[in-house]
């Protein structure tokens, strides 16, 4: 038994370490935090590099232990704390669950190391599992620890499957479709970043919001459903609904379908993984309309190749999935530095698997090597075919 | 522990007792029971006036018990098989499950009888809870049988709620709204019984498609899913959707709604009955489409005053659900016969409700005693207030 699961009586506080305390995730998880001060704790904070805001919310929260990318000060800090690495805060003893809000590959060491030291993890980092899904996996099956899922498509889908003992056909995970979803094939060789930023429903980072305009955060979700719920690839579709409301759905073997549904705010999914498996009433999360149109479509077939290099890449498994989200992160900042086109994201990404040489079943180390490899091959690539 | 719970290994097949075989849910469940013959055995028949139907019915399964509303002669039966009282059938030791498909106080007191004996039960009946919830769940609770609803807006419910631990917030039903709901106040005073029973999603029988139309179906749910979920009656509200998909939606304490969807057909409700807590694969069953609208809205106030009139005999309680029940039977069949105006209805039910003097935890001779009465009360009632 360890040290998370043996809470005691004494202290019925749930201790979080929020690891990207500074981005959109770990604000949010802050926010939780703060409206729960008898249920949460802020144990931990790691920051990242937005300096000022960390020393305000290590003024606010004064957890005990603290990781920060950016260098800070003795004087700069209010309160007596303990300085640590990422991996040392999220085995300490005092921490009984991991908010792993990081992004791209910075979270998949923290998850792999709170996973072995058996704490509860929650899980807002999509390339933990689309890079390393295999091991993750097994880390935590090992440990017996369920992972919590932050994003509201697998917040959904858990809440939906939670209990439930009857056979899955099918998950379908809903997409809004992003912020282009409404423009000809012509306009979308134009769009600029400004463009593409403007996200109808959800507001959200930067990457984040250019990969719901690809859908290639769809195409990874799809990969992180397949490992969190053990469901085939085959058997996990992408539906479009412009609304956000229904954040995903469970068809059932008899064909009966449960779909989860609330106002597009990432405080419900965060909330839930912190109480699950209770609910708390939280007055400052918003609430449905009695009054609501919810439309579903399908994907239009060849309107979003991200998605379908998505599904390419997981089929193939091994290291191909890190080598997709390697080289799509580099092709965003590309796209967002004005270097690329919004089409020739998937033409990069299209390249880089093409070249690569797929490593099956693939240690941590080889995992990472893919991802660097993919990097330079993103980096070195020219959409006039030259590099 | 009695016969129906100790199924032995040997016989797997759950073994049905249909009361009602020869009405819309009795004729759909012996369709489930067509497509599932290793899993489930027509043990008994209960039909009802229909006799050419029942005697297809016997000749296709061959129940090894029958009742009959209507007298066979000997020679009418193709096999030889035990005839019995309601009573005997649903206590039967060779009966594991009882489906109560019957209408109106008929399902009382065999409802009554099968949880006593320990029987599963699967409800169709509405007026059974309605009428009697208090005593038929004290019932179910001391035998600690679960029963089971056919009602697609209470398996709805079912499905959502199955293996959460959260806590409920509110139970939201939702109504179609029936053939009706475009129809101005004025135009509702003129509606012949033609144009009210032809509902826009649901093809059922004439009885509940009138109170579609009035929405006493929604209010008379209301007061089942108040027993069922031990969920009280200010919690529990209505939304109207129009293309009937969304059966009905749990909200939780964190404000995260489950809904439970697939296409208006009663055979997944009646098939999950009898299968739960597993699900089974019917290709008979239709699937929802990839592309769907839907909509919810509130129900406008005053438009549907029986569903007003259901939650206010539901607060008082005792046997004004009993009459309000007994009340609107016969004010549809006054309607049917021509001899009452549509908006007739709720003025006769909120005078039988009127006079009524309630009697509080009322014995199941009670609750039939103000039936009687309230059924007299609804045969005398006149428009013109001379009764």
């Amino acid at each position: 038994m360890t040290s998370g699961k043996a809470r005691s009586a004494a202290n019925p506080r749930k201790r979080l370490a929020i690891l990207g305390s500074t981005g959109s995730i770990g604000r949010q998880t802050l926010e939780v935090a703060r409206a729960f001060p008898s249920r949460l704790k802020v144990e931990a904070l790691a920051g990242g590099e937005n300096k000022e805001l960390l020393l305000e919310q290590l003024a606010e929260f004064r957890p005990a232990l603290v990781a920060s990318l950016v260098p800070l000060g003795e004087g700069e800090l209010a309160h007596p704390c303990l300085w640590l690495s990422l991996e040392e805060m999220t085995t300490h003893p005092d921490v009984d669950l991991v908010v792993v809000a990081t992004a791209g590959k910075a979270g998949l060491a923290p998850t792999l190391a709170a996973l072995r030291a058996g704490k509860e993890v929650a899980l807002a980092n999509k390339e933990v599992l689309v890079m390393a899904g295999e091991i993750v996996m097994a880390q935590a099956q090992a440990q017996d620890v369920t992972i919590r899922p932050i994003d509201s498509e697998h917040s959904a889908l858990w809440q939906c499957l939670e209990g439930q003992r009857g056979e899955v056909a099918r998950l379908i995970l809903t997409a809004s479709g992003g912020a282009l979803r409404d423009l000809s094939p012509e306009q979308m060789e134009e769009v600029t970043p400004a463009q593409a930023l403007r996200h109808p429903t959800w507001s959200m980072g930067r990457k984040v919001t250019i990969d719901s305009a690809t859908l290639m955060n769809k195409g990874m979700e799809l990969i992180e459903a397949h490992w969190l719920f053990g469901v085939p690839l085959e058997r996990i579709g992408v539906v479009l609904h412009p609304q956000s409301m229904v954040h995903s759905m469970v068809e059932f073997a008899d064909g009966s379908i449960l779909a989860q549904m609330s106002p597009p705010d990432m405080r419900l999914p965060i909330q839930y993984a912190l109480s699950y498996p209770e609910r708390w009433e939280n007055p400052s999360l918003p609430r449905l309309p009695d009054q609501a149109t919810l439309d579903f479509r399908p994907v239009p077939p060849g309107r979003y190749p991200c998605l379908e290099l998505a599904r390419e890449a997981a089929l193939l498994g091994g290291t191909c999935p890190a080598v997709l989200c390697a080289a799509d992160e580099v092709a965003v900042e590309r796209f967002l530095a004005g270097g690329l086109a919004f089409t020739d994201i998937p033409q990069l990404i299209a390249a880089a698997l093409g070249r690569h040489r797929r490593v099956g079943h693939p240690s941590l180390k080889q995992i990472l090597a893919a991802d660097a490899w993919s990097r330079r091959q993103a980096q070195a690539w020219s959409p006039r075919g030259d590099s």
